[in-house]
């Protein structure tokens, strides 16, 4: 066992504080990697604030992790010590239900191990990314390319990712009218996604306060959904709407953007039901549908495509002892668009 | 003008009565039909008791029409007089908007014109099928084949095209799981035509009690969704979930019951919203979709693929003086599985 330093939430109440947590010993098939930077995903502040369930204190949260391989198992093939590597949401799956086989690990029947509060194959809850160092299996590893900045790529593990998937997976690309709803940490990294497919790409915020990043990030067209002529004016207008926002909105009016055959994919997660007219999905034939993270296979194809079209998420880099200050200010939406922790400062 | 026999309601809570309606004068490119059947479907009734929107009464109702050509215009191409033809749900678009152009025109961004209660072009209201004749423009007037007895074709206007199309929008076939939602009118015709299709069919009722005509139907499985084992049972099962059901029911569980990549479409229409927990969705990457009718090419493709394959709705022929207690059966789903009217008894 090897003892870390990290940052854990000892309640759903109290603030992050530095603590030590066990990692596993390499096994041999593991990956000991010492991590460089962890994103903060506001998952995380959703997870140790009890919002989506109860949860084992202490834990120590983080699914947008980067670092260098420092040691790997006598049967590891495909990495090595050395090598600069991402973990994302997920260290683990069944290998064995029909999703597993089929490449989709994320949608793992028998339940994936997440990266932090899941039992582990050991009974250990497992602990995630604001730490020095992560044991991972190997195949739930990626490679993270050169060309992306290292401390900007932690966030592609989960935003990145997360906001890929349901692009490719619904063919957002030239010819696609693609609106991606809300500007934060998904939001933004949606947006220089869909433009380097090649999608139009539109912004739906609240205000248009962020309109000329939205532009400069790569959004053609950017509208206030405060104004009530939004709606009117984009009526039948959208192929794809990627919904990144988690609070409660009017599903009826945003599924009315969408064209023939047009699907609005949330993949923001509001925790109470929202209520929605199946006359809405009537017109033109129009889909609901919700998207978790991507695949591992995908997920290094997205890192090869931002690689290639040199997209990279804006970060704001912030110490551990910044991490309260840090969850406030994304809760106040005040971050442009992703904190990444150095974890070099819980050293 | 031609003044022909119908019946009409005149309120919304006053029985049906026999009356005479007006239908134009035959255009160049009209088509006179005398109408020789007449289906009753659920939503002839929601119209005429306002369920869903103000009513000009009177009002005659009924879109699932077959009959005789008994006079064409001089520019008509495509029917004879003595062709077997039928009338659905829509008699006319705007031809123009994307939608139409795409050659789905029950998706008309400009409206359809539906075959009651519309306005049409010359301002008056539209009326159905309860009636001895109609005059439609051509393009909206398909050809019965002589293989489906005349009687029971009338409900493959609206039950068939309704339950075909998201069948063949969403790939129903060989090694696809699809379950059928009620089984009523529009679910006895989706379980015929997804096994004619080739997919493995599951009926979700309420209760057994249609169980034997189910299986008789086409169907390979049948479950009662009154008893809650049956979510646990089928957990992550269907590629394609068809629901025929206009009353509220808990999308959630629904939902659960979707594989990986799998579509529930609502072709039932419940008029209020209904609580959905986006989460259901997220797993195994789930659609909840909404198809209406289907174009009218695709309503002749469905009209020989039903010829194709012997398939036929299961009615009940009544008179015309028996539609009011029709109704009250069809509110009691009382009914296997389609009232048809015999529009001679209003001559």
């Amino acid at each position: 066992m090897l003892t870390v330093n990290a940052y854990a939430a000892t309640s759903a109440t109290e603030p992050l504080a530095p603590t030590t947590i066990q990692r596993r010993d390499i096994g041999p098939r593991d990956v000991l990697i010492e991590i460089a930077y962890a994103g903060i995903c506001h998952s995380d502040i959703h997870t140790v604030r009890g919002d989506w369930g109860p949860v084992q204190y202490p834990l120590t949260v983080g699914h947008e992790i980067v670092g260098t391989v420092t040691e790997v198992g006598a049967e590891v093939t495909s990495h090595q010590v050395g090598d600069r590597v991402g973990v994302g949401c997920m260290v683990n799956s069944c290998r064995e239900c029909a999703n597993c086989r089929a490449g989709e690990e994320q949608y793992c029947l028998g339940g994936n191990t997440l990266t932090y509060g899941s039992v582990d194959r050991d009974g250990t809850i497992t602990q995630g990314g604001y730490s020095t160092h992560v044991v991972v299996v190997e195949d739930f590893v990626l490679k993270v390319p050169e060309a992306i900045p290292f401390q900007a790529a932690a966030p592609l593990l989960c935003a990145g990712i997360t906001t890929y998937s349901p692009l490719a997976h619904w063919n957002a690309g030239p010819g696609k009218k693609v609106a991606v709803v809300g500007l934060g940490g998904l939001g933004h990294m949606a947006v220089k996604i869909a433009h380097a497919m090649g999608a139009e790409v539109t912004v739906l915020s609240q205000s248009l306060k962020k309109q000329e990043d939205g532009l400069r990030l790569g959004a053609d067209h950017y509208y206030a959904t405060s104004d009530a002529a939004t709606f009117e004016q984009l009526a039948n207008t959208f192929d794809l709407i990627i919904n990144t926002v988690s609070a409660e909105l009017d599903l009826d009016a945003y599924l009315s953007l969408l064209a023939l055959d047009g699907t609005m994919v949330n993949v923001g997660a509001p925790a109470q039901a929202l209520p929605l007219h199946v006359f809405a999905l009537f017109g033109n034939r129009r889909s609901f549908a919700g998207s978790s993270i991507g695949s591992i296979r995908e997920t290094q194809e997205m890192l090869d495509f931002c690689a290639e079209h040199d997209i990279a998420p804006e970060i704001e880099l912030i110490s551990a002892d910044q991490i309260n200050d840090a969850y406030e200010r994304v809760l106040a939406s005040d971050v442009r668009y992703r904190f990444v922790i150095d974890t070099a400062t819980l050293a």
